[in-house]
């Protein structure tokens, strides 16, 4: 391996080797004693805050600490003699390769689902402890069914067991909160409110838990995870009046303290239980937030007397549907982003031939020339670059450990920037030399269900599930298939990874005029290569002459040259090769004022026309 | 209107006037009267018999003699001083026109639910009757609740207390039961039963509710309701050992009661429920269709200690499953069907441009050619025979009073018969003189959703939902779509609707070789037209060189013309050109040898190359 080229720095990923086996049995018997001092028979250990997060804060990594598992979804549950370890199928090789698989067992999620185990495991009278602030409601409810039909009980704790054991846990993050200003936002936050309090109907008000809603509510932001802009909050916003912002003091200088006081109440995050059990005395009917409510607050406002309306929180669907002023913003921040990923393309076109790039090389250049930009806030997730077999593992993360040097074949690279103004995801598949037949038909079936989604038209109503297989339809042709969705949502400045609009053969959500959201199909061959093309998209009104309904359509926001090496014009239609041209006529059009004179005459060379 | 040709006479199928307002206020009267002796507050009043079938024998149109409403589908709710009648979206302009609207209100059953509408109307401490022998558990549950809701009670009724009022009902209908034999069966019931017993791991058998299921399961058949060959019957199939025949002795000839007698016992219904309660005072642990199973036996089983198990009956998907023997009758079925309405489409484009056919003509000719192959048992629906502006209406059927004459333009038909070896069901839709280019460009992108369909190829797993956005896009990219699914399961000499195959968005079932589904993509114009194409597929394996997985695609087995005076062939793709001429090819191929010479030389001109 070759020296890193030291002009080269990733600020915002590492590429360290996360968990591991090493300390789980120690542990493990750690946990166990104290459980039993609490007179438990187990406990279970979700990955999770309190608020579902998908980027937790180091002190809620109890599960990585526990187990030594670093994914980013799975559930371990500890009994006195035995351990399981659940996760899907994404995780299926990295889990047992982390944990200690003499104290732990690692399970399929879908074929032996935690709940079988502990109805096979827990043993009657079994008192199995949970953390009522990592589990929603629904969740809870599982759980307590598996214990009763175990004979045992499902029981919640007061402090969690494992901040007990784990002497140097990191306290809560503290990054400071700023503004999201209404030149970025597009909406003031007093109507945000107004439209949510018109959306509770019968309710008396909705608890906040996804911290992504808080942050859009109250046009706040905050650094207190990974990669997202977020701060963790919990807010309350009455059907009508003011609302109150739960948040660590310290969180808020003197500043955004008093513009959030002028039209919201500010609560430490110790208040809110009492609040909840206030208003619970007080008879109220509370929405809560179905994929990320903690128990906890549910039971404390059904205990005290109120009614939970567990469902899916309103917000979800209006931070989905980006106004004007996000669109415009999102659309600025793809710009800057495509140039610098180009600068990026650039250079690696000149430098991969050569032989002396890894992974590691790739993803801190690319890192390097969008902080260059001057707008990067923090990259929207650590890139994913891939070098021949490895892009085969649709959420390969590259470590130390793993750094492969590039060489002949394909480079998959899938990364995004957060700036203030907009959140990028983008896929570019790259052929260092000249690709094989194979290569350059697998590519174009890929490319063709791009262009599909690209260019499909359907009327208002249509659900992401149903236009997934556009993107299918000419891998399928070939006996050929990818195992993941063709996209999800995506925030403005906020995660990258939003619902509820995605593109998934099991969604059926309604698109919207405004929602943004990924369009990624790809092809991997096991441990030979990998190929995804991933552009964003808007959903957007299209005019139709003739056309009986409503009919929509998507804008391509992201900007960058597709791999033409890789493209069989022969596979392709008419329609699709004018797609690709005009794509590539745009791409040079945007992006060429923006980048160095090099860069700038191998856009031009990289965008030539295939008609 | 013109004499009706005599040569042509509908023995199937019905044209007279059903249903209407005539006595519903009467009839309502009775039944609150009945109800106030009863001490009830009101009576739920469901489309339904005890096997939750689609055609139902007349003694069981209690909803259409109480009301007037002929659909398909629908729930009356009376109380003491109001009734109201759930109609879904296919219904809402018949259900009105065939009620007295001023005692009873039509409800769109998807807007205006009866569970909330017995909340609001029921009243605290109402008693709300239902005959638990024609609701699911899950109907119960969900009636249950809203009862709670309004804080009245659900009460079942022992005897139906519309039959106490219906002074001249019909009794159960006594058509003898036939043996549908090995040769046509492809499988004997022992191993069928077999099979089942296997597919029930847990449970100590399967109480078998969906009267088709009975008839596949036993290898008989019989004549108790309209266009199905179907024994009313229930049955008992336990994980091992001899099943039970739940069906009135008087259906059963000597010699089929020996054949049955020789692996089942035969009991009476009478004997139903107490067999049920004697298998629950044993402990047993039954599973019930949850789309078919009467809430009653369920009821029987768990007051007298026994566990239901409610979910979908295996044998569903088991039976859509066809052998090579059934799949093998029922492509002879289709050649057979096809002759017979190639010889009806070359008679109606001889009569048609003469002006003076009528729907109730055509529907008579058809079914008579049908008839004169010899072979017809029935037809397997109503044919939908509508000109110009009904075939707009996606399930018109034609009365007297309905009835039009067929001018220029556009007419559908859509219509199927029972043979012993087959069920079919095909549409097509004709140009009476010479189309618009709006009609041309409409028929068009509906052959192209047909074609796309007929052309899938597609990964094992892939769902019915996955595929409907096929039969679509075409229509899409003009602003246009369709407002039903694109296909639904079909039966061998059973129902022509079954499942749980079909094509449709919100479909997620996967598909399976030897599944039959009909590919009926359509276009409507509300007051104007109606296009529809449907051919009848099997999905069967295909080899696709160089597939990572397993793969699958439709074999069409519906043959007819499809109208090429309705095609623009500059929308269309090579690939769907050289799909509609081999189609036709094969058509005309197998046609050919099975009709007279003037339909033979009708097929050769109707089949020509577009290529």
């Amino acid at each position: 391996m070759t020296a890193r080229p030291a002009k080269f720095v990733a600020r915002y990923q590492s590429f360290a080797e996360v968990g591991g086996p090493a300390h789980g049995a120690a542990r493990l018997a750690a946990l166990r004693a104290e459980l039993a001092a609490r007179g438990l028979a187990g406990f279970v250990v979700p990955r999770a805050d309190e608020h579902q997060n998908e980027y937790v804060p180091p002190g809620a990594e109890r599960l990585m600490w526990l187990t030594g598992f670093s994914g980013s979804a799975g559930l371990a549950i500890v009994l006195a003699e035995k351990a399981g370890l659940f996760v899907d199928g994404r995780y299926t090789l990295q889990a047992p390769a982390q944990v200690d698989g003499s104290v732990i067992a690692v399970k399929h999620v879908v074929n032996e689902p935690p709940s079988a185990w502990i109805e096979a495991n827990l043993g009657a009278g079994g008192r199995l402890g949970y953390d009522p602030w990592l589990h929603t409601p629904e969740a809870v409810e599982r759980l307590t069914k598996a214990c009763r039909a175990a004979g045992g009980e499902l029981i919640a704790v007061e402090t969690n067991p494992i901040d007990a054991i784990w002497s140097d846990r990191p306290g809560p993050p503290l990054a400071p909160i700023h503004p999201h200003p209404e030149r970025l936002a597009g909406e003031r936050a007093s109507a945000k409110l107004k439209r949510v309090g018109e959306a509770l109907k019968g309710a008396d008000g909705l608890l906040v838990s996804d911290a992504h809603a808080v942050a859009w509510l109250f046009n706040i932001r905050g650094g207190d995870v990974a990669h997202t802009p977020l701060p963790l909050a919990f807010a309350f916003a009455p059907r009508d009046g003011r609302p109150t912002l739960f948040v660590e003091p310290q969180k808020l200088a003197a500043t955004i303290g008093a513009r959030l006081g002028r039209f919201a109440d500010i609560a430490s995050p110790e208040a809110l239980v009492p609040f909840v059990a206030a208003r619970g005395a007080a008879g109220a009917r509370i929405v809560f937030d179905a994929a990320t409510a903690p128990a906890r607050l549910v039971q404390a406002l059904e205990a005290a007397g109120g009614k939970a309306i567990v469902k899916a929180d309103p917000i979800a669907r209006m931070k989905a549907v980006k106004n004007a002023v996000e669109l415009a913003g999102t659309r600025a921040a793809h710009i800057r982003d495509g140039a610098a990923l180009s600068r990026f393309l650039a250079w690696f076109d000149a430098e991969a031939p050569k032989g002396r790039l890894t992974e590691i090389d790739a993803a801190a250049a690319l890192e390097t020339f969008r902080r260059e930009t001057g707008a990067l806030k923090d990259v929207s997730f650590p890139s994913i670059a891939a070098a021949g077999p490895h892009a085969a593992i649709a959420h390969y993360r590259v470590s130390e450990a793993s750094n492969l040097e590039i060489g002949r074949g394909l480079f998959l690279i899938d990364s995004g920037g957060q700036y203030e103004d907009g959140t990028t995801d983008i896929t570019r598949t790259i052929s260092v030399g000249l690709p094989s037949a194979e290569l350059r038909d697998r590519f174009t079936r890929v490319l063709k269900g791009h262009i599909a989604i690209a260019r499909a038209i359907f009327p208002r109503g249509t659900t992401g599930g149903q236009l997934d297989t556009l993107a299918r339809e000419a891998l399928w042709r070939a006996g050929l298939d990818f195992d993941h969705g063709t996209g999800h949502g995506v925030g403005v400045y906020l995660s990258v990874h939003e619902g509820p609009q995605r593109l998934s053969k099991t969604d059926s959500t309604g698109l919207e005029p405004g929602m943004i959201l990924s369009n990624e199909p790809g092809y991997y061959a096991a441990e030979r290569f990998g190929i995804r093309i991933e552009n964003l998209v808007v959903v957007r009104e299209v005019k139709v002459a003739g056309a009986d309904r409503p009919t929509l359509g998507f804008e391509t926001i992201s900007f960058a040259p597709i791999d033409l090496r890789l493209v069989e014009k022969k596979l392709m239609t008419r329609e699709e090769v004018a797609w690709l041209d005009a794509y590539h006529s745009e791409t040079r059009a945007k992006l060429s004022p923006l980048v160095d004179p090099p860069t700038r005459k191998w856009l031009k060379a990289a965008t030539q026309r295939v008609s």
